[in-house]
């Protein structure tokens, strides 16, 4: 079983990169940060590395101030664990690093890792890699310290959406009760892992649910954000996401359509309910997706932009 | 033990009315829904009552549209279930004519339940009353259909705050996974629960997050909002519930409060995250609360009654 040969393969080594992958989420840290203290547990040397640098909101995880990317990496070690990495080119910058490693090894949950049918690696779908990381903590005889509890919490509540999207499992569940039992201040995780926003963030938000236009008997709701605008308000890339949830929320609504002005392009965000197929829509412009979920980028003025997205999105929902 | 009173309560009587509290939530319906639907499987006689209507996003419970009022009430029952009724005052008109039932239950999760130590009742802390039914529902040998399921992980899931809320435990958790394994739709039932809102709301959340006035040192967050905004917008009350927490979730803010003109009078609503007592500023202007969440009433104009909580709020921030 390959939880077995995961748990093998830590066994069998001394010193362990445990890699991260770019634009690093709470599922690719709190699985790497766990490990850490896991491995560290054990005796062994562990560091997490990471192309990008560790989002503010995550920067409370135990251990998240010693996540190294291309600069401070200390060299060499005897084995590399990828974690929660769809594929190795997820690591980046550090992917010519991480290969000099001997021993490999990856632990996924992505059902579309082309690993996924190697023997030597743990891929298996779950809610979330952290998932995998619990139940391999309990085969390695880990005891599961409140930080680790915090880290494994984050990892699956963040990948689930806390506990929202399709790929939530009763398994997601049955380990985040697992995880609470070792005392989690689930009010106070809750609120920085969902809730909590920035100023720029908050005002972006209400820009854009003042001037969102509901089109197509409130089926369409589309906004265009100036690059004026996002300079005004000091909105960084992050303070941007989410923003085209709020347009979908509004109860009439099936299609959303976010346009962002950005370096001379625009970015396009789409998302639909129960009908739209935004994916062929954003593939249409160059773009691709889900069919809940799509994006393109186009080298348009603003205005002419928004004009063909209202259009191609109007015409979809006839 | 209390849970085998129940199941010997319902299994001893063959006609009950469940009875759902006054302003009800996804709890109370959910609990009395899955309730009324074991019930009926049982081959008894069972009807949900409520004193209020049934809020509008949770009409695509089971049975919803079979809840009744004073009006509609078939008489008379044999025995009647209050459910999630922390006082049977919460059954607001219908109190009288339930009280004509020659037998009385009640299932609660509600500590302060002043029937908590009364020996004919099941009154227990948990997450949710929806926890309880679930293990009544098993004591009762009750299969779990699909319209259950829904409904009791509705009642798990709106009153810990989608696991978010101090009160949610490890055993929410673990009855929400075996509900999930009957086949709810995850996704769409979150949408509906926490994420949908009408445009009215929309707009309304839009007019906080634009008007809201961070002061000491961006530790205070308030916002207040004329009845003629309320009227222009066509806001409901219940479009207000929720917008004081976009405004506590402005990552600099410790407390938050919203004055909202209604009738001559002025609501004040006030939140706090880690150190404001806001109960202790509510009880100064006749209202009360708890620690981090509290409101009173203010026979004030507006301006003058958000100047004083400023003041109020500012002193007890310094």
């Amino acid at each position: 079983m390959n939880l077995e040969r995961a748990a093998s393969f830590i066994q069998s080594h001394q010193s362990f990169y445990l890699a991260a992958h770019q634009s690093p989420d709470g599922d690719t840290l709190g699985s790497c940060l766990a490990l850490r203290t896991a491995l560290t547990a054990l005796g062994k040397e562990a560091e997490v590395v990471c192309p990008d640098r560790v989002p503010a909101n995550l920067g409370f995880l135990e251990g998240a101030a010693a996540v190294t990317g291309t600069e401070g990496i200390t060299l060499p070690k005897e084995a590399v664990i990828y974690v929660d990495c769809a594929d190795h080119k997820r690591t980046g910058a550090l992917q010519s690093v991480l290969e000099t490693a001997p021993y490999q090894f990856c632990i996924d949950h992505h059902g579309t890792n082309p690993r996924a049918s190697k023997d030597g690696d743990w891929v298996e779908e779950a809610g979330a890699t952290g998932e995998l990381i619990l139940r391999l903590l309990h085969a390695l005889s880990v005891p599961v310290t409140h930080g680790i509890a915090v880290a494994l919490y984050t990892a699956i509540a963040t990948d689930t959406g806390n506990f929202a999207y399709s790929n939530t499992t009763p398994d997601s569940l049955r380990a985040a009760a697992e995880l609470l039992s070792y005392g989690i201040d689930l009010p106070e995780l809750n609120r920085i892992l969902f809730r909590e926003m920035t100023l720029p963030k908050a005002k972006l938000t209400a820009y854009v649910l003042t001037e969102m236009e509901l089109s197509a008997s409130g089926r369409l709701n589309l906004v265009a954000i100036p690059q004026s605008v996002l300079d005004a308000i000091g909105a960084t890339k992050e303070d941007c996401e989410g923003l085209i949830d709020s347009l979908r929320d509004v109860d009439t609504v099936e299609a959303a359509c976010v346009l962002r002005e950005s370096g001379g392009v625009v970015r396009v965000s789409m998302r639909s309910k129960r009908t739209c197929d935004v994916a062929a829509i954003a593939k249409r412009f160059g773009g691709g997706g889900h069919v809940r979920a799509a994006g393109c980028t186009l080298e348009l003025p603003l205005e002419e932009a928004t004009r063909i997205m209202r259009e191609a999105l109007t015409e979809a929902l006839a």
